[in-house]
C-alpha cells in the first residue's frame, strides 16, 4: 500500500494529524496513570469540563452568546433530527423546506411524514446543481430548512444568503460546520454530525436559539427525541456519548490554535478549493464541476471527466495515494471532500495530479 | 492522586487493560500508516469486517444463530430503546413490564407514555431489593419487559428465570450484557449500551430475533426509531458510531480470548460477588447488602454501612487507590460495580479494605 497523500472522504473523514496524535498520547498516558477517555464517566467534574470546553469553544468560535443559545450532544446522527425536529414542533403552522440535494430531499420527506411540511423550493430538475437567491414563503412556517453544504452534490450557500432568505432559519450544516462564520440574526437552530468538520461518528452537535426551543412540544414522543430534556440536562439526561464529546473537544482545541478564528478558517478553506475549481475551469472541458459558479461548495469539490477515463484516473490517483476521490454512489463521477483537516499542499498535490493526467491523455 | 487499585465505576465503566492497549496501539500505528479507526468511513470493506465480526462475536457468546437473531448497532442508549420499542408495537396488545428498579421503571413510565403497557410487579415497596419468581400476565401482551440487572439496586434475575417468567421476553441486559449465558428460547430482544461490559458509550447493541422485527410497525415515526430499517440497512442506515462498534468488537475479541465462553466468564464473576456478599455476611451486621440472598447481583454489590462512618470508609477507600464506589445518588450507600473488566485481585483488595475497616472501628 503507498503512503497516502491525502485522505478526501466524504464522512467519517480525515482528522488533523495534530489532534489524532494528542488523543494518541493521552490514551497512553492514561492507560499507565489513570482512568481513560475511554473509561470516564459522563457524570465526573472532568468530564464536565471537557463539556464546557467544547460548548464554549464552539460559540466562541460563532460569537454566540451562552445566555441566547444552547449547545447540545446528541445521538442519533444529524439524521435523527430529520424527524425528532418537525416531531417537536407539530403544534405550530408546518414548517418550510429548500429542497437543494440529497440530504434536504430526505429531511424534507421525513418531516411529512412525521408531521407536514412545505417544499418551497427544489432543485431537483437541474440535477442539484444550483441554488435559490430567494423563496417565496406562504403563511408564518414554525422554521425554514436548509442544508448549507450538500455533501453529494457538492453545492453550498454563500454565506451571506443564510441571513437574507427567510425567518427562523433551520440550517443542516453536517457538512460544512465551523468552516466559516455568519450572521446568525435569523438562525434558530443549527446541527451537525461530528465526522466530517468536527470529530468522529456517534455526536451531533444541535446550536439552539433557547427562544425556539421554548416553543417546541415533544408530547408522545420518546423522550429522548425531547429537545428541552436535553438542554436541561446540559446533554446529560442519559450516558452522554463522552469519548466523541471529548473528541470534538480536541478538533476545536487545535481549530483555535491553528486558526483562532472561524475567519481565517474560511480564507484557508477558500483558497483550496479555488485551486481546484480554477483547474477545472482551465482544463477547457475535460473536467467538469456538478454545481453553478454561484453554487459551488468549498467543502466537496464534485466534478466530472470523460467517462471512458474515470477507471484509469481513479487508479492513477490511488497509485499516488489520493484516497475516496470516488463520487458518491447516487451520483457517480469524482468527489474531493476538503474540510477543515486537509491541507493546502494536499490540495496542490491533487491539482498537480489533474493536470498532469490531463496532459498524459493528450488532450 | 495515588495508583488506581481498581475503578468500580458503574458506567462509563473500567475496560480491560488489554483492550486499552491494543486500541492505543492500532491508533499509534495508523497515524503513522493509514486511516486510522477514528477516520474510518462506516461504507468501507474494512468497517464491515470490524461490524460483522462484532456481530459474529456477540452470537457466538450467547450461542445465537444470525438466521434467527439480528445483531443491531444503535445510538441513543438504552434510553432511546425505551420509547422506541413500544413506539413500534402501538399497533399489537399493550406490553407488560416488570417494574424491579429505577431503569425499569423508567421503562414502563414511557412506554406508557408513547403507547400504553401494563405493569405486572412491583417492586418498589420493598426499595427494590427484591424480584419475583413468577408474574400473572392477563391477556395476550406484545412482549414481557423486564431488567436483567438493575445497576443502581444491584438486583439481578437468576439466569434461570429468564426462560419461565413468559413468552416474547424483552431485557434489558445494560449492566450484565455478555456476562452469563442463558437459554434464549422465550427470549425476542435482548438491548444494552456497551459502556458497562462491551465498550464505550455511543453505541447501544440490540440482539433482535427476526420474527419479533417482523411484527413491527414504525409508520409515523422518525425513521431512525424504525428497527425494521436498521435491520435492513444492517446497521448502516446512516454513519454508525465506528469507532464505538469498533471498540465492541475489540472488547469481545478480548472476552473469546481470554475466557473463550460465557459460562467461563459467568464462574470468574460469580466468584467475585461471593467474595464481596460473604465478607458483608459475616461482618455481624457492620455492613449490609441492599439486594436480597436470591435476587443479588453480580455485576454491582450494593451495600450499606453504619451511616457516621460513610465519609470516613470513603475517604480511606479513595487513599487506597479505589474509585468509584459511592452508591448512585438515588440511593446512597456504596456500590462496586465488578463488571467483566475487574480482576479477583482488585476484589480481594477491596475485601480486605473492608474487613481491615471494619477491625479498625473496633466492631
Amino acid at each position: 500500500m503507498p503512503t497516502i497523500t491525502a485522505n478526501f472522504a466524504a464522512g467519517p473523514a480525515a482528522m488533523p494529524k495534530a489532534v489524532l496524535k494528542t488523543i494518541h498520547q493521552q490514551l497512553g498516558r492514561d492507560i499507565e496513570n489513570g482512568v481513560s477517555m475511554l473509561e470516564l464517566g459522563h457524570r465526573t467534574a472532568e468530564f464536565y469540563k471537557v463539556r464546557d470546553e467544547a460548548k464554549k469553544n464552539i460559540l466562541d468560535l460563532y460569537g454566540l452568546r451562552a445566555s441566547e443559545f444552547s449547545v447540545l450532544f446528541l445521538q442519533g446522527g444529524a439524521r435523527l433530527q430529520f424527524g425528532a425536529l418537525p416531531a417537536n414542533l407539530r403544534h405550530l403552522p408546518k414548517p418550510a423546506y429548500i429542497v437543494s440535494g440529497h440530504w434536504s430531499k430526505i429531511a424534507y420527506q421525513e418531516a411529512q411524514a412525521v408531521s407536514s411540511a412545505e417544499k418551497v423550493w427544489d432543485g431537483e430538475a437541474d440535477q442539484f446543481s444550483k441554488l435559490p437567491t430567494q423563496v417565496s414563503v406562504t403563511g408564518n412556517p414554525s422554521y425554514l430548512y436548509l442544508t448549507s453544504n450538500e455533501t453529494i452534490h457538492g453545492v453550498q450557500f454563500p454565506k451571506e444568503r443564510l441571513a437574507t432568505l427567510g425567518e427562523n432559519l433551520v440550517i443542516d450544516a453536517s457538512s460544512d460546520f465551523l468552516s466559516y462564520g455568519f450572521d446568525w440574526s435569523k438562525c434558530a437552530m443549527l446541527f451537525a454530525c461530528a465526522q466530517k468538520n468536527a470529530g468522529i461518528a456517534g455526536v451531533t452537535i444541535a446550536i439552539m436559539r433557547n427562544s425556539f426551543i421554548d416553543q417546541m412540544d415533544a408530547k408522545g414522543l420518546p423522550l429522548y427525541l425531547d429537545y428541552k430534556i436535553h438542554r436541561e440536562h446540559d446533554s446529560l439526561y442519559n450516558t452522554t456519548p463522552v469519548f466523541p464529546v471529548y473528541v470534538t473537544k480536541v478538533v476545536t482545541d487545535w481549530m483555535l490554535e491553528r486558526f483562532g478564528s472561524l475567519a481565517k478558517v474560511e480564507a484557508f478553506n477558500k483558497k483550496k478549493a479555488e485551486t481546484l475549481y480554477t483547474l477545472i475551469d482551465q482544463s477547457g472541458g475535460f473536467y467538469k464541476a456538478h454545481a453553478e459558479k454561484n453554487a459551488r461548495s468549498h467543502m466537496n469539490v464534485v466534478f466530472t471527466l470523460p467517462k471512458d477515463l474515470e477507471t484509469k484516473f481513479a487508479q492513477e490517483a490511488k497509485q499516488k495515494g489520493f484516497l475516496n476521490i470516488e463520487g458518491h454512489r447516487f451520483l457517480g463521477g469524482f468527489r474531493l471532500s476538503i474540510y477543515n483537516a486537509i491541507e493546502q499542499n494536499q490540495v496542490d498535490a491533487f491539482a498537480e495530479f489533474m493536470a498532469s493526467f490531463q496532459r498524459s491523455q493528450g488532450s
